[in-house]
């Protein structure tokens, strides 16, 4: 990790630039400010079709930004210079559902027939909720936001099926109401609460066991509020456990050249 | 009252004829579908800027919606042929802050110097709710809303000052958030809530037991989401205690010619 050179006002060129030449590896988080960074899927084309009906039929927990012609890494919708087998920090690499490697560049794996996806991440709306002045506890503690495996089934399609996942911040009341109004502005990066209150009541046992990333208190007085998170199409990615399927490393997402405020519904 | 003539279909100018004419002096909660009916306070020029000044300072309790000319009868600016001292269905009569009668028209009492104020009223919410397809159990139940005094103090401006006073819907959780939505987009009619879940935090003890209005069961797995309502002013005028001023009774509301879908703000 090199943060001392790239930082939130670096350029989405520049930090792609330095992803290519492995010179940048880490976390994505508050880099290229004010940018939308996205999830990322790469498959085969004979998965992609069900992968992109997947997406249509969640919008919640997956707003699709961008698909990549087949066997084709540029990405131009979202950065002309955009190169899939390099441009982020780190990937996944998963075979039959297991996580088998995480290597800085899928070059020496591309293959002619890899579809790339791009899903709206809750970076973005969580840069729109603290511009609006609502204080988050995990990024105020440096600790990645914790995400839980509900029981609410997202509706499958092919192959890719499996639990809705979501992501959980602590606000008090009054910015809990706050937060559906901004987050209500951004559906292509998950837009606005699924749920909030009690936990129990979308099958999450105890908040302070999270499935995925960092526990966060819950004070006195605050509500839970939870999003429909961008790990569900890996969890449903896992389950259907293809041959081959190539994931963003958790935290190192795809920086785009578009703005927050583009995706911003009204 | 003779509900049999006037019902969901009937125009506005129907309506207010039958007030002036004295044929209808009841409940005006779901007739006139679809058109925006107000909270009206009408008061001496002397007491008029102050309350404007409340108003403005409280917008989400106080949604002015027209303020009238000194002495003049008519709002044109919500219906051509208003005159409101006859208008309403019935009124109430305040001396010195206490109630002294429950009229059906204010034409004996009308002096050179009254000045109209009609507010937002959260029929027009509720109907957006309702075509949403939120089920409001109050409704449902035929009963007037639970309101509650709260802890909050208003902003004062000049004799007028008081508790926020707030309107209670129970909700599932998945409806309060679509609530937050629909609701925003209402400004001119309380907007959106103010507080969702523990009523204790705004310094309500007991929902079972409303300050005004009807109490409503909270069903397991509900929350209560609460909004700014239009009794505030009300309990404001009663502290500042005018020696005359007029509302309209409890649900007698000013029908006016605006189409609730009129004041959506996006």
């Amino acid at each position: 990790m090199v943060l001392g050179v790239f930082n939130n006002s670096s350029t989405p060129a520049q930090l792609r630039a330095a992803c290519r030449s492995a010179a940048f590896s880490g976390h994505t988080s508050g880099l290229a400010e004010r940018h939308v960074q996205g999830n990322v899927t790469i498959l085969p084309q004979a998965l992609a079709a069900d992968f992109l009906l997947y997406c249509q039929r969640n919008p919640k927990p997956c707003p699709l930004l961008a698909r990549g012609e087949p066997g084709q890494p540029g990405l131009p919708a979202l950065g002309v210079d955009i190169d899939m087998r390099s441009d982020l920090p780190r990937y996944r690499v998963w075979r039959d559902g297991i996580l088998v490697a995480e290597p800085t560049d899928i070059a020496d794996l591309w293959q002619d027939d890899f579809v790339s996806f791009v899903l709206g991440c809750s970076f973005s709306f969580e840069q729109a909720l603290m511009d609006e002045g609502i204080r988050l506890r995990h990024v105020e503690h440096g600790r990645n936001v914790a995400m839980y495996r509900t029981n609410l089934a997202t509706a499958g399609a092919g192959p890719f099926e499996g639990p809705l996942v979501v992501s959980m911040r602590p606000l008090s009341a009054a910015d809990a109401i706050r937060a559906v109004q901004i987050t209500s502005r951004y559906p292509a990066v998950h837009g606005a609460p699924v749920h909030l209150g009690d936990p129990a009541q979308i099958g999450i046992a105890d908040l302070a066991h999270p499935d995925y990333g960092d526990a966060v208190d819950v004070l006195p007085g605050e509500v839970p509020v939870f999003w429909a998170c961008g790990v569900t199409p890996q969890a449903a990615l896992v389950q259907a456990a293809p041959p081959l399927a190539i994931t963003h490393a958790p935290g190192c997402m795809l920086v785009t050249d578009l703005l927050n405020h583009q995706l911003a519904a009204f």
